[in-house]
């Protein structure tokens, strides 16, 4: 452009327009730093509309971004907020990250169990989006938790507890909070620069040393496909280490629902039973993993192995739990609810699905499922939806299971026997069942780190 | 999709919601006429907000449109709002559209000039666009003159004159309204799918029966290239025979500015003196090919040279400029400025442009001298930006002529020493001169009917 604009010439940026940036990405060019930093700002501060910013996004999700812009674009976003310091604490400050699932309480049984272990959990997480939970609708199911905390109260409850779960306050990533309330409405979710920018930005601005990512594919994943998953999975650990993270990130199965609990308390209670030392098979073993790969990647231990054994260990010791318990407590929590569930009562309508044949469980369509346990009252459609804490979906089955028919498959738990009746028809047709016997799935594919895959026996 | 969105089922459309037809585009998906309905109304009621819009029109640009989505797009916006009905009128009704251009005043001659031939001209036209000018803002500098017209008030005007141009009512195509509110800022102009359905739904909303297109092409056009234009052209013809309009294309040139005036005022005092019989070659070749096509294509004629002819007839007979007066003090202007254009007075500064070298023109960077003319307050930048009528620049010189050594090129009209001054250095790099003698151009490159390009005695 050869003239400036009233708005470049009010702010001395040259040759610099919200519209030219935008025509820019949507002709496929690349973005400067620079650029990026004006039009993420720009849109903070209201200079650029959500409409500007609704169709930037989705330039960028049909053209992309090189790895220089998606490490440029995390780090404005980074920097468009406050950074959490916790160079005071005696210990590394470690967090992980879920790209999203069905049934995952990860997160529930994580933070304080890698707590107990001696690192730093300050995790700020979200609400669920589409059919997938959120950790923070599944903590506020408990009685007075809070989860909106200044900064300084995080800090404070991170800092005495171990771990503290909250959401984004205002003062952090405010550009993550602005872009991404834009894009689940606008289609414009799946495009792996902006999922890297807005995870990372948020990780970084917590102030960690290491992350440990969960990159979920198959049904009950945003990313469908391995290959999709795996490449995430390699931007987010080469982005997360551009930006001075330790990252790794793990590849696991959404084929099925994570555990057996949907739903916002029934998830708590599945938490709680794990931090007392049930062993779901699936749940536990990505929670170990993550777990123990945190402790490994900051230091505390030297192995993956050993961090999962010094994870188990605070389980079995009860560590774990406590940790929990107080951090429950820190936030508000009425932890008499976690000590006597019954107290809690259940959703008014329990309805039972059955098996309509007999044979072996080999297929669910777990985003469905993850639908319906919004629309019996799980989830949110529209942000001023009000969650029913107690309405969700215990799965009895999982994949490579044997069946009988007339074998329970499911339970559903609803406010509304209607709505509830109607969700066992659906789950019906949800859970597929063939006449001959089918292995369990796989639960982690494998691992990636910033120079790309590693072997299997990473895992190890 | 499995499960209704909340959305969907309170408006009884089942398995749709705005992020889904998002997502189809986004995808390369085809839309159905249903669906776009429902996005395009949805859009006009508020429950398609405007950064989905602005993200839909992003996945329309980069994934295009077939044949028949744009066919649909366009009969839904259409129907968006009121129709006008000239059945009533004792004659064709017929309009022009312009793709735009720098100093594009055709539609101030053309409109008086064809309703002197007994056709019923209903133009609803626009303002200004980036360096593009508007011929509503170009008629508001007559002192007055109301461009916001009742349909009421509209019908009536343009039956007792014979031609009216206002703006688009609130009753009249609100997608577009809405629609096009987004484009401009969001990158999403150049999309030959969304162009058609902007312009021919409003054309289809006027109740006309033939329809003439300006499809201009070169630097200080939207389409650059003349392939560009072609297609363009075709789709618009294509498109307006599917929905029952006679239509007929031309691909004109705006490789420099059309005629020499460039800005409100001083593009008025030029029709003026078109319409007073001034022969100013570019201007009138396109101006008396238009009006022909559409005499001809509404069968007042039988040949384009007929339609040329007559248009040609009522300009000598000063019955055009006489329709134009009474169009002008319909719509309430003051007419004694137009035929005193003394009393309206100048610009405070008139600085004259000339030759640093002598030679032959033989380029102009028109978009750049679109640009400048709205700079020195020609156009506005902003929507609330006030356009001062006297500001712009007469170009002296055309591409092809010989000019010495400080030779005028060009006057700057402006209200600001500065600015003008400004705008004399700038013009005299926008303006090139060679050494070597060259052709001056053609200004009708072609002609495109719905059934493709026409060969070029079609402009004979």
């Amino acid at each position: 452009m050869e003239v400036l604009s009233p708005a470049a010439r009010h702010r001395d940026i040259p040759f610099m327009n919200p519209t030219d940036v935008i025509r820019t990405k949507r002709d496929g060019g690349t973005l400067s730093r620079e650029t990026l930093e004006y039009f993420v700002r720009g849109h903070c501060r209201g200079d650029v509309t959500d409409p500007q910013m609704a169709a930037f996004q989705m330039a960028v999700l049909l053209r992309g971004m090189t790895f220089q812009e998606t490490v440029d674009l995390t780090d404005v976003m980074t920097h468009s907020g406050s950074l959490i310091s916790f160079a005071d604490l005696p210990g590394p400050k470690v967090d992980k990250h879920s790209t999203g699932g069905v049934g995952d309480k990860v997160s529930l049984i994580l933070a304080p169990m890698v707590a107990a272990c001696g690192a730093f959990v300050p995790m700020l997480s979200g609400r669920g989006l589409g059919h997938t939970g959120g950790t923070l609708d599944k903590l506020e199911s408990i009685p007075g938790f809070r989860t909106a905390l200044a900064i300084e109260e995080f800090r404070s409850a991170v800092k005495e507890v171990g771990f503290a779960i909250a959401s984004q306050s205002e003062e952090l990533v405010p550009a993550d909070r602005r872009m991404y309330a834009l894009r689940d409405a606008t289609a414009t979710i799946e495009s792996p620069p902006l999922i890297a920018g807005s995870i990372l930005s948020k990780k970084r601005a917590e102030g960690i040393d290491a992350l440990a990512l969960d990159v979920t594919t198959g049904d009950g994943a945003f990313m469908r496909t391995e290959r999709h998953a795996e490449d995430l999975a390699g931007l987010l650990a080469r982005v997360g280490a551009a930006l001075g993270l330790r990252v790794r990130a793990f590849l696991t199965m959404m084929d099925q629902p994570r555990g057996f609990a949907i739903g916002n308390w029934l998830e708590v209670r599945e938490a709680v039973d794990c931090l007392k030392g049930l062993w779901i098979q699936d749940l536990m073993e990505v929670t170990l993993t993550l777990g123990g790969s945190l402790l490994h990647l900051s230091g505390v231990v030297h192995t993956l192995a050993e961090g999962r054994d010094r994870c188990r260990e605070v389980i079995s010791s009860g560590r774990a739990y406590e940790t929990f318990l107080r951090g429950v407590k820190r936030q508000g929590g009425d932890v008499t609810f976690l000590e006597t569930p019954e107290k809690y009562g259940t959703a008014q309508y329990r309805e039972q699905v059955r098996a309509i044949r007999g044979g072996w469980v080999k297929g669910m369509s777990t985003r469905a499922i993850g639908e319906l346990a919004v629309d019996i009252g799980a989830g949110r459609r529209r942000k001023e939806d009000v969650i029913d804490p107690r309405a969700g979906i215990i799965m009895e089955a999982r994949i490579g299971d044997q069946v009988q028919r007339g074998g329970l498959l499911a339970t559903v738990h609803a406010a509304d026997g209607d709505a509830a009746r109607m969700a066992v028809m659906k789950l019906q047709t949800y859970v597929t069942i063939g006449e001959a016997p089918i292995d369990p799935l796989p639960t982690i594919a494998g691992v990636v780190d910033p120079e790309g895959r590693l072997p299997a026996t990473a895992l190890d």
